[in-house]
């Protein structure tokens, strides 16, 4: 019997709907596939973790999800109890950054079934890598002055480690995938972080002839995502331009709702994280009309990973059967509930 | 009679092309107009007076354009001869800050006669206004180490003035559109410059009760641009997330041939600049098939900045009734070429 340890944290809004769902659909995925069992631990970590304790998790909460085979996450953040900013830093991206989950990685795929809001969105499938540790999301920086005088300084930092590894996985992605490779840049009007980012991407490029390369600026290639998707097929972004690029994706295939991410540890030192796209929408938490679709795809992801690309691809195959059978939430033009679309999915595994 | 001093810098490729139409516009408003009168001086700053001369413009070129009421730009760059980093300091961010320019304003407006990529475009009417000065475009950063161990860090700097300054200028415009401002944050990931970009951004709404906003971050917003444009009227951002919604802005509007842009100038020490979104796509100058309507509308918002809106208003009617009767250059999915379009637009004042 293989066990694989998940770490459970539905965190706030829709997170606590969508999230219990996504995990029958991963329970009925191990009962087809025989010898395979999920052992989910559950943490309740979240804003209103904090409004009772005074922070996001325990001291030793990253030590009790460490042995995880991986994390399942929901969505973190609810500003009328706690301010974003401490929120996401004091859970979803400490855990980030402290289990050195370096790469973020996110599909935009035009799904069978789905309306895009393109007008000829035509067969896209592009995957976004994303540097996930360092770069233009740094907290180095600081303010002098006040008043009219005010000076703020923002650090970005970028490392020919940091740099280096996010590319070379997503030229290996690239090349599984007999594609190519787009770089997006800004060097035309950043000074020192993106000029290197395009050195190190072209001295890069040489260990990799099979895999076509170009370099766009994250304006055109923004302008590209809608213009012309299908020309696209890995993506390497920094963190501040992949976090864009990946909401543009989720928009071009017709709701962030459905989104699916995985941020990954590369050493395997520390567990890796699947959290889909869209955050905790606090408005429309409590009405069961949340997209399970998201969290669903995101545990597709996470069943890649864990080396079971078959059930993966099953869970996608399933999420498509669904779509096109026209049982959607209400966010992508259907009336369904979350339960009743999980059901569906189920059915169709 | 009025004069208009206008400095034409046609730049690189097709800059080269649609300038010398656009400026045929602006000779035929002026006869329509009666008593106006445009008095243009030429200078042949690009990439092939970098060559010839070793610099884009000569060493006394802003004071030979500092007198004028206007610069009337058309593209920099031709990375065949020069590196664009090289070009864009030399010649087009160099007047950018030089001649304080510290407003980007650029229209996202879904015009007569446009077939948007979008499936259902609506009517949006976006102005984004964009910090031109400061920010994320800073020349101030460095490296350290080498090889392996090479850090680099890119600075960006946001002061209480630059912040203010275009934020008013945001809700100035907003109040003349009896609009609303919506702030392109992102200040749930970067952690000191985008706080306090929120902070004036409230501070200053408290002077402005008519005026309606709201904050999105940028990777949402970026997608609102593609789900629903419509929402949104005025738009406050950054250098760098500026320029990436306007990028977005004229994909939405069916080509990023057709965008224009105003580099404003604040405190009437200097002139301000107009040049279209568009680069000077080296790939298809010297064909004759360029669009010159992203040219066409920037003279119309050169127009409108010289106080004379209601010729302005003429050219964009101009402009939106070519489009309509199928008069379009090729990117936009017609025949035409480039002085046929513009001849259709004459014709149409
Ligand atoms: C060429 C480049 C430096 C420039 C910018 O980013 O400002 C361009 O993209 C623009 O938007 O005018
Ligand atoms: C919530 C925010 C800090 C986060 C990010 O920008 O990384 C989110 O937008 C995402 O993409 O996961």
């Amino acid at each position: 019997m293989k066990k694989l340890a998940i770490a459970v944290i539905p965190g706030d809004g829709i997170g606590k709907e969508v999230v219990p769902e996504a995990l029958r659909v991963l329970d009925a995925v191990a009962e087809i596939h025989g010898g395979l069992e999920f052992d989910y631990s559950h943490y309740p970590w979240s804003c209103e973790y904090y409004i009772e304790h005074g922070e996001m998790m325990p001291k030793d909460g990253l030590e009790q999800i460490s042995q995880s085979d991986a994390i399942f996450l929901g969505a973190v953040g609810d500003p009328s109890l706690v301010p974003d900013h401490v929120s996401l830093a004091g859970l979803l991206l400490k855990i980030r950054r402290e289990f050195q989950q370096v790469i973020n990685v996110r599909p935009a795929k035009m799904l069978e079934g789905m309306v895009s809001p393109l007008s000829r969105p035509e067969n896209f499938d592009i995957m976004i890598v994303r540097e996930n540790s360092e770069g233009e999301y740094s907290s180095i920086g600081g303010r002098v002055h006040s008043g009219e005088d005010e000076v703020v300084v923002q650090n970005a930092v970028f490392t020919k480690k940091g740099v280096s590894r996010v590319m070379q996985y997503g030229f290996e992605i690239a090349q599984q995938r007999g594609g190519s490779l787009t770089s997006a840049t800004k060097s035309n009007g950043i000074a020192h972080s993106m000029p290197f980012w395009d050195e190190v991407f072209n001295e890069l490029s040489a260990n990799y002839p099979d895999v076509k390369t170009n370099s766009e600026h994250i304006d055109a290639l923004s302008a590209f995502f809608v213009t012309k998707p299908q020309t696209l097929d890995v993506v390497v972004a920094s963190n501040l331009f992949g976090d864009i690029l990946s909401d543009i994706g989720a928009a071009i295939m017709g709701s962030i709702g459905i989104a699916p991410a995985g941020n990954i540890n590369l050493n395997g030192k520390f567990p890796s994280m699947f959290e889909p796209v869209h955050g905790s929408a606090p408005d429309i938490y409590g009405k069961g009309i949340a997209n399970p679709i998201g969290q669903i795809w995101t545990a597709k992801m996470m069943l890649d990973h864990l080396g079971e690309p078959e059930m993966g691809a099953l869970v996608l195959l399933a999420i498509e059967e669904t779509l096109q059978q026209g049982i959607k939430t209400g966010d992508i033009g259907g009336n369904s509930n979350t339960k009743e679309v999980t059901d569906a999915v189920i059915a169709a595994l």
